[in-house]
């Protein structure tokens, strides 16, 4: 769908990161003005719902820089080059958790932040989790606690702003929906 | 929460525009060891899950740039400098749709890029809703289409992707847990 399509007639790269690249677009509008746009571009990211066999959701704390202050989430990461967001959900899942699985069911997709973002969060679902017995193997400077909570617990971090994020707090409706334990 | 905190050494502003600003922040880690955060400032932004007499989501189509396609979402938009979110869900519901409200109910807030953006999103219920006589107001560079949908319809155009965003599908979740009509 291409309704009221603004079209680009100049690109101008104003920094490219490690994470994110800034893009400032010159266009015409459907109504013929121009303008500009502020775009972020992302790789894209995955992020899995993952239940133990206890029916508890598996979740990290970590440092958000942006925010300054830690906050628990369901395990995420950014796709790699040429990775497949069900590749890349499995790797995350088991650097960040010390699980595996050979079931991981999509949920759905969903950009974060349409407005000035393409971030696109892939969404997977498991309840068939196994341990590795290797653990947790961890990133380059990522730090990160693992928890396993009940809905219950969750729903009261969620109350206290420790679970404070888009992909979090749809988790939690998706696991409530299908019926937490 | 402070764990694993990041110190900042040194901050460096990219760019500072109308919607975003990107500073490149230098940081110690928890381990003493140094990195680089690309962090993306956000106003932040408010959105509203407004329902007709009828039971039907309002929502709204519009041109999304990063993307490059037209999505539908729930009415949604920036904060100004000093605005109260919920002066700002007002605003917005009734600049993008042409109904108000004086009972929006806070159903909760998330940031929606945690790892690289500090935009948070304040979500808004209401089925109490009255047409305004003068209708959409609009906004300067804005192209907006309304729509009215079931769940049903909701949930089919997100299967099509034309609802494709984090805080809508929030919302259509959120209304199939308190209950559709």
């Amino acid at each position: 769908m291409k309704k009221f399509e603004e079209k680009t007639y100049h690109t101008e790269t104003i920094y490219t990161g490690k994470i994110v690249q800034l893009d400032i677009d010159s266009v015409t509008l459907p109504d013929g003005n121009t303008s500009k746009r502020e775009l972020i571009k992302h790789p894209g990211a995955v992020a899995v719902i993952a239940l133990t066999d206890e029916g508890k959701l598996v979740l990290v704390e970590q440092y958000r820089k942006p925010m300054e202050k830690s906050m628990v989430e369901i395990p995420a990461g950014k796709l790699e080059p040429n990775e497949s967001p069900e590749s890349c959900a499995l790797r995350e899942l088991e650097e960040e958790t010390g699980y595996t699985s050979d079931h991981l069911e999509k949920v759905t997709s969903f950009y974060t932040s349409p407005g000035f973002a393409d971030e696109i969060v892939h969404l997977y679902f498991t309840d068939q989790l196994k341990k590795l017995e290797e653990g947790p193997a961890g990133d380059e400077d990522e730090f990160v606690e693992l928890l396993e909570l009940t809905l219950e617990e969750a729903e009261q971090m969620e109350k206290d702003e420790r679970i404070h994020d888009a992909k979090t707090a749809y988790a939690l409706l998706y696991w409530k929906l299908r019926g937490a334990k």
